[in-house]
């Protein structure tokens, strides 16, 4: 079986996305500046279906996070199409356009039922009542022997943390003050943490650690 | 004039000290985890007055905390003694026995006065009941064209980046989630910040910050 893991970028001060989130402003207030050392990478644009770019120190980590990933979890809130029963007319169908940049099934954590939305280039969105437990059964079994990524957003993160699921995960730690929005790290039970690797890069510290059990 | 900085260790959740901080566990419960990686080193312990010890990738950075400091200045808690008016019978003289590990002038931030304290090696705690802006002044005059390092605590680190006379700073974060404590980062003002350089060493990683203006 493999690992389950997640890679995100937060704030110094410990923030995945900003204040006051919303349809146009996904990542809260200043949150867009969370990514800011990305967004110029080959390695990111190679993802985004796009050519072009730098290389930098942060490349290979950029292009390891989907590295022998075979299914990816994510909330609701990262999913997006705001709150309550899903929207019919448009449906929302996330952000990512018609070709998500996943390319496999992806399962979205939510209270309001929905058939699973196929997209173009292998991207299916399975929609998952029945809680994080069943969400990462099943998005294990389909990840078979390769990683489940858990996308996000902090809520879906804190409760896999929580129950104890992760195996490892990195920060992109950003030269950033958000001040205030969704905290990636608080309310937790006791976590053992490792630190496996550190990885200085031009505007961003990328640290990987393994939870001990 | 020297650079006004600080230099402290933190949780990978943000807090410089656990829960409960007492004159018994003066860093909180599981406070002292977030030295770990620094005890066992020549570096901490020559800082200490001690000999031996090991060296790996941290003892450069314990190394250069107080390298070119002429003055250090830290908050009422920092130097301990309790809350409220000075104890005489016995006078507390810090946590660091008779002779400290500053040898330098000491500024410390009180609300209550007291004559200055001099102890053995060249260290003198000076108590300043007139402020921040005040305690600075008279560390920074005393320091001369060296540096002034704020030892701590939270408080007296955070409302100096609120007054926005720190010019940098350096951060070891340890892979350790307290869940409570004194958060560092809390409650501040927009502060601009750019990485400088980042140091993987067991069980820590350094990332040095400047303070953009």
């Amino acid at each position: 079986m493999g690992r389950i893991r997640f890679q995100v970028s937060v704030s110094l001060d410990g923030y995945l996305a900003g204040p006051d989130q919303s349809l146009e402003n996904p990542l809260g207030v200043g949150g867009e500046e969370l990514h800011a050392w990305a967004i110029p990478l080959a390695a990111f644009r190679e993802i985004q279906g796009e050519s072009g770019g730098e290389i930098n120190a942060s490349s290979p980590v950029v292009a390891a996070m989907f590295d022998g990933v075979g299914a990816v979890l994510m909330g609701r809130n990262m999913f997006g199409g705001g709150h309550g029963p899903w929207p019919e007319d448009p449906p929302w169908t996330g952000w990512w356009g018609e070709n998500p940049p996943y390319h496999m099934p992806v399962f979205v954590l939510t209270h309001h039922p929905r058939q699973p939305l196929v997209m173009e280039g292998g991207t299916t969105f399975h929609f998952v009542t029945d809680g994080l437990d069943a969400a990462i059964a099943r998005a294990r079994e389909a990840a078979g022997d390769r990683d489940l990524l858990i996308g996000g957003g902090a809520s879906t993160i804190r409760q896999a943390l929580a129950a104890g699921v992760v195996d490892e995960f990195l920060l992109s730690i950003v030269p950033l003050l958000l001040g205030s929005g969704e905290r990636l790290l608080d309310g937790l039970p006791k976590v053992d943490l490792e630190q496996v690797r550190t990885v200085e890069a031009p505007g961003v510290t990328h640290v990987a650690y393994r939870v001990v059990r």
